[in-house]
């Protein structure tokens, strides 16, 4: 592993927490409102010409809101003394900027590709769609924890660096990252 | 990690039992009683107006008298000298009750919005529901394990608690958080 | 836990390994043969009626001979001074066997009122039917393993102990405890 | 188990990551190309009469593109001093050849009859097949990869080999072993 102070056990945790929750909203709002829940799972589907840039605009407004109320709840509920910056994403100082960067755009790559295969294209498994996407979030951890905290979402990234203040330098590559992997996966797709 | 005894492997092991139980017991169940297996979700389906006080009634009594059952009998198969409390919830004492209440309420409203969205609302994916119901188990434990246990159902903390004689001074705020997340979370469906 | 040699990372992936087997062999073979896989699943299939006795002869003859191929299997892929017991069971010395035997009965009661909920109640889940029966042997070996192994199985039990010489003077209890459960399971469901 | 530096914290995670990616994957893909991923689970369906000579090569060629440049990806992100030999596989030093090739044997024939029986079989659950799958790769996994690595696809054990230079005299078994095994499970199901 290439982080020595994370576990093998932290990182099954920490993987399963965010592809079953990814699993279990997307199955809880996909009906409602799409289930995107992530800026760039919206930005996929307005590369894909499948969601107008008013309601994609609302959608990410929203996404980023939930991820600041998010990160505020779990402040007000955790002491002082262990609340860390919140699950803040940062980049492992052993990996340069472009190998983060690669990384991150690979990994949501690979999410933005398996939410179009089940829960788009029509030839997909659709009724189970929030299973497979809520795996390739669980994968896309335990591979990407140790060197970017796998993020593949900037929402999740910055509502905890904002509320923490834990804002790095590196900020923009949660942004960047992986939008250009949503947008070639999308591309690609289409 | 908030607290230093729980370890990230016990986590992950107290979170898949909790949480697929609730999946193939609500699998198991829906078609015969609803599957609702915790008063905080038949006190969101009266809240919904989707249940009568009666039946209600019945579905409480049942699961208080299942919670007990379930002490009782994992008390008789273990020696006395591991029995503990037999799985009793209690608050970490590092953090206020406050926090622990916001915890629990949280929590509680995350599992029943789940619940709502895809078993009830009928644009979810109905036939897989017991999946993400149970997925949204997996990760309240995650993530509320370390402050509270992780509790959501007065039933799961009233049973060992009056069976190991292990009633805290905070016992209450597991009626009354998960009573308050149903409640708000129910409202807001309708 | 009951047995300190026993960690939560090993009880995870004994439990994990035992309940998607059954998950997945269930799915491949249901259609086939039923895909008991399991002594007591048939004897519950029996007493409620829905087996004949001589089918039900020839799956339980199949499943002792698959238990012992298995365990022949493994024994020739492994070395000698690893080989242990290849999985057999035993109690907890800690635990009485009055308390392995109610443990053990629990457990399979368990595992057939899910079978019958989800495969043969039409009422249930039907097509995903093999996740949770799968999730039912998870949770059921997370709490049993550190009691009794949670063997709910006798030809689980019976291929490792013979082919390893482990026979216990314990080993009719994972017949007679399992058989128990399933009937008093079965009885209930009719 | 076989290996001291091996914890069952690191075969969780390990057994996770490949038997979900390869459930998401086989959602994802397997409407657009049957989704085998596999040159062993081609191999199958060519031995059972259901894929033609010419696209199974294609499909086999892409398999093994995609294997080296998933392991010249990893490569890429990974700083030289923690790449290791990329995830390649090796047979455990204490077993002996004919138990590697016996492991990789079985692994594989469990894996092919699987698939055959939840995807290929019109009996079979059909539209949750990916799941069961998956979970036949993450038990495959837990049981295999003290011993050999638990490989089961030639593809996955070739890329990170070329790309890392760490082929062992073993190589070949990769490719005999997992070979055999899908040919038996697919005579068997014909
Ligand atoms: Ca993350
Ligand atoms: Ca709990
Ligand atoms: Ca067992
Ligand atoms: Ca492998």
């Amino acid at each position: 592993m290439l982080d020595p102070t994370m576990t093998a056990a932290r990182l099954v945790a920490i993987a399963l927490a965010h592809g079953l929750a990814i699993s279990f909203l997307a199955g809880a709002t996909g009906a409602i409102s799409g289930g995107h829940l992530n800026p760039a799972v919206t930005l996929a589907f307005v590369v894909a010409g499948k969601e107008n840039l008013v309601r994609a605009g609302l959608y990410v407004g929203s996404q980023i809101l939930g991820g600041i109320f998010g990160a505020l709840f779990l402040k007000w509920c955790t002491p002082e003394s262990v609340r860390g910056t919140l699950g803040s994403h940062d980049v492992n100082p052993i990996i340069f900027g472009s190998q983060a960067f690669l990384m991150e755009l690979i990994l949501t790559f690979v999410l933005i590709f398996v939410i179009f295969g089940v829960a788009v294209d029509r030839r997909g498994p659709g009724v189970i769609a929030p299973i497979p996407i809520g795996f390739a979030v669980v994968v896309d951890h335990l591979v990407g924890v140790p060197y970017t905290g796998a993020s593949m979402n900037p929402a999740r990234s910055f509502g905890p660096a904002i509320v923490s203040g834990a804002f790095g330098s590196q900020h923009l590559l949660y942004w960047a990252a992986p939008g250009f992997g949503a947008t070639l996966a999308s591309a690609l797709y289409r």
